[in-house]
């Protein structure tokens, strides 16, 4: 042990050389992230995370989504452990998964049924099998760029991956209805599905609202062609709205996908569709060895029950509204262009001129410093635990990060690990 | 509600059918059962299920295997739940990652370094995925009829699936050198990896021991070519050794795939790997929401402490022998030929002439109505948490159900959902 404040993040990080490949894996890897960003937690309760070196931190990134009522939560956490005594993964599932199903198929305007799996991944690969299986065909049309899993079908990374995985596949640019029509030309009578994230959110661009005017053109196509319509909510589902996000459009998919935040954290993720297609997903075989297992859809059973019974939504979108407010008037004050996207519930923080990000590095890290935790490039997510005060603490660190940019901007250097979004 | 004995059961078939494709999905649907198993428990406690019509059974499936040390385990729940109430799925993993790691290192003589995933197909697609990173070819080969997941490369039903999802693949005889070769010499200059099975666990046909000669073969190819020998352990894991399976032969792979039991139940499998591909594991993007979720890591790390310190292992062969041999007794003096193969601790049961199975239902029936849940065609698993009286309640039903079977069996008419199995 040392005296640095980061000594017990460091050694864990030595020791995480040794026994795991190049230290960390998969998209809670800071390897993208400032210097000083701690790889390791302690702890999480509400809206607060504690590092490993015990600084705690608002945290708006809540696990990448899964939280959503508040780390730890008492009442969903009690539901997993009161389900865990009596059993969790045994022979066969539980009432608790004809329950959820039933919770679901209420809750989401399109569904007639639902499948529970683990991660977001097998939901999307559940999307794209029973689309196939109800089509009879291959071709899937996605947006260029848009995340939905990392299987070897849909990793963003090709490394061992095949031209095969990736077979089938025709891309078009989100919100843009003549790409969109290209690309479905261009599947032809092979197409089976539609795939689209309920809003733009990839990583290191600006997010878009969903053009209502695309997703109508992408359900009108859909028809037109006998593919289904796949809306992938993993990581937007439930901080939208209390439903699939694009009901909010009166666009109704066949198929959708969540995960996440559905049990607050607990390792479940479904796949929901509509009548259509359920013979289609009663001929496929997918399963997992933990699939079945109770306590997490009891998480989920009380999860739900706090989004139809509070106003969780409503007061995440005020939180948010605030927050983007006070941050663009403080950006404004200190003379910086800074763009706030996508939801306020799910926001994505860029500076303007700041190709390789040397500026948002600089005012994030600025931010951990000040005891608040945001990502340089990929969306955030707020979660019911928030208070007005937190929000207010954010906005002080806030105008503090901005004065210190302020006075470093003219002096900071390129930050080489993004080198490549200058390319 | 009515009278009968499986009133409950049957209120929640009826209500998943409205909810979930076909009322159920995967491995632990009864739909190629009996019809009289139940499809929903109340509740698992040690070597024990309960159905949600209050029957009890001692459980020889254990969940088709997570139950390695009893449901409900407290000492690995309590575990479960002290990393719960500090933290689960957060913004970053916590200590608990790097300390499994090291404690798989440790156990696992082949092992560098380890990778921690949810789904056991998530950790054989990783290994699939390294070992193409690793060799930059594209070729697998894999024993016909093994199960190594239900992702679209290898789900045992392709429908839904495409061709290019199985393209690259070669397949061979498990044990059989001379098809080994065969399939190593087709699969020539492309070739990326040999999987095995650490013995042979098909559904439906007697199980079998590795050959050590074909396991030293798979090894020598491997290094031959630089192929990647990847042992899928996800089944069979600590169930045969306290380490690889292979090991028990001398035989170490590159990579190894862990699931199931390795948290008891909680959710959570692995990929290990040797220094050879640790550099191919970095490079490869593989992630999930709830990967790096701690709670299921503190299980799994008390769930090694208990491999390396009781004699758990030794004490479920020694029932595993007392059931094998117990059995074997039974079945000569009611004149059955009756088949128990693979490791005694993960045995299967199969009649001689049964080609449809009709004696191996009729049988398991009244194994179940005797309090004892066997399963006609998949291998079963043995748990810690047995005791000889266990056996000996079982052996006790074996010998009334061969009575029944022996009264019935000439009337016994075909079992029409297993008919495909004499086709």
């Amino acid at each position: 042990m040392t005296d640095m404040p980061n000594s017990r993040d460091r050694d864990l990080r030595r020791r995480a050389e040794a026994v795991i490949p190049g230290g960390m894996y998969g998209h809670q890897s800071v390897g993208l992230l400032p210097e000083d960003y701690p790889q390791y937690f302690a702890s999480g309760e509400g809206a607060h995370l504690t590092d490993v070196d015990g600084r705690r931190y608002l945290d708006l990134m809540c696990a990448y989504g899964p939280n959503l009522f508040g780390y730890a939560n008492p009442q969903i956490d009690a539901a997993y452990v009161r389900q865990l005594e009596k059993g969790d993964a045994l022979t066969g599932p539980g009432p608790a998964m004809v329950e959820l199903a039933e919770a679901f198929v209420a809750m989401v305007t399109h569904a007639d049924w639902a499948m529970f799996c683990k991660n977001g991944t097998d939901a999307t690969s559940m999307a794209m099998v029973t689309a196939r299986a109800h089509t009879k065909r291959k071709t899937l049309v996605l947006a260029k760029g848009a995340y939905h899993g990392a299987a070897p079908w849909c990793t963003p990374r090709p490394t061992g991956t095949t031209a095969e995985d990736k077979a089938n596949q025709v891309h078009c640019v989100y919100n843009d209805i003549a790409s969109l029509e290209a690309a479905v030309a261009k599947a032809g009578d092979d197409i089976a599905a539609i795939f689209a994230a309920p809003f733009r959110h990839d990583a290191f661009i600006d997010q878009a609202a969903p053009d209502p005017a695309y997703a109508r053109r992408a359900r009108e196509l859909a028809d037109q062609t006998g593919a289904l319509l796949v809306v992938d909510d993993v990581r937007g589902g439930l901080r939208v709205a209390r439903d699939c996000s694009w009901s909010k459009l009166g666009v109704q998919p066949d198929l959708s996908t969540w995960g996440k935040c559905i049990a607050n954290g607990h390792p479940i993720s479904a796949l929901l569709g509509n009548d259509k297609c359920r013979a289609a997903a009663a001929s496929i075989y997918v399963t997992g060895s933990f699939w079945y297992a109770g306590a997490a859809m009891a998480a989920s059973l009380e999860t739900l029950k706090l989004v139809r019974e509070t106003d969780y939504l409503e007061r995440i979108e005020a939180l948010g509204d605030k927050l983007r407010d006070g941050l663009a008037e403080r950006a404004q004050a200190a003379g910086f262009g800074f763009r706030q996207t996508g939801p306020v519930t799910m926001p994505l923080f860029l500076f303007d001129d700041d190709r390789d990000l040397r500026k948002g590095f600089c005012w994030s890290s600025a931010m951990l410093e000040r005891g608040v935790y945001v990502h340089p490039w990929h969306n955030m997510f707020l979660c019911a635990a928030m208070t007005e005060a937190d929000i207010d603490a954010a906005l002080d660190a806030a105008e503090g990060a901005f004065k210190v940019l302020k006075r470093e901007a003219p002096t900071l250097g390129p930050v080489e690990k993004l080198a490549f979004l200058a390319g």
